[in-house]
């Protein structure tokens, strides 16, 4: 079956108080996603094919499951586009200040894009 | 050739400045790993078998190897024992605040032991 006739299942998003901190450090381990929260956090949502990163669709995919997966980032989708914004209230109330220190620390870290 | 008598590789540790972001954030994204962290705030060096985590030797090793070489921890030998310290100095002054604003939502987890 295509996969454009097939029924998206439901995406999946942890409540807020069951954010795992872990599963944050995890997904904040990696540049791809590091970039896609770092340009998330001055815009209040963007449509995923409009990241500027260069890595395969399936690759992207994976990485924005593991962002929303682990709290970080929630998805809706409106007709065929997918739009992504981060949880940045949720992420604040769970782990005062974790965001902004990570995000302090990768403009020190000297390989940001 | 038995372990015993093998002669060990020295021990690789970054320089302060070379520290990683990802590789810190995946190193303590792991709750044995961020337990060895905890303690290790507390106490200026422990040796690596009195740590109260219930994993086999293999997969300690593997733990304490992923935190030294991201930066963690230093390691040194002395006889048969291998002491483990935090490089907290190092760390607050490559990524100010990350440390503290991690365990600080390390204690808001509600899984830390």
């Amino acid at each position: 079956m295509p996969r454009s006739t097939r029924r998206r299942p439901a995406l999946a998003h942890p409540e807020a108080e069951s954010i795992d901190l872990y599963d944050v450090l995890h997904a904040l381990s990696d540049p791809t996603r590091m970039t896609i929260v770092r340009i998330l956090r001055t815009e209040p949502e963007r449509a995923c094919g409009t990241f500027p990163v260069d890595v395969a669709p399936s690759t992207l995919s994976h990485h924005f499951k593991v962002l929303r997966e682990s709290g970080v980032i929630s998805q809706r989708e409106e007709a065929n586009r997918r739009f992504s914004a981060l949880r940045t209230v949720d992420l604040e109330q769970r782990f005062p200040g974790l965001l902004d220190t990570v995000l302090a620390a990768l403009a020190r870290n000297g390989d940001d894009a």
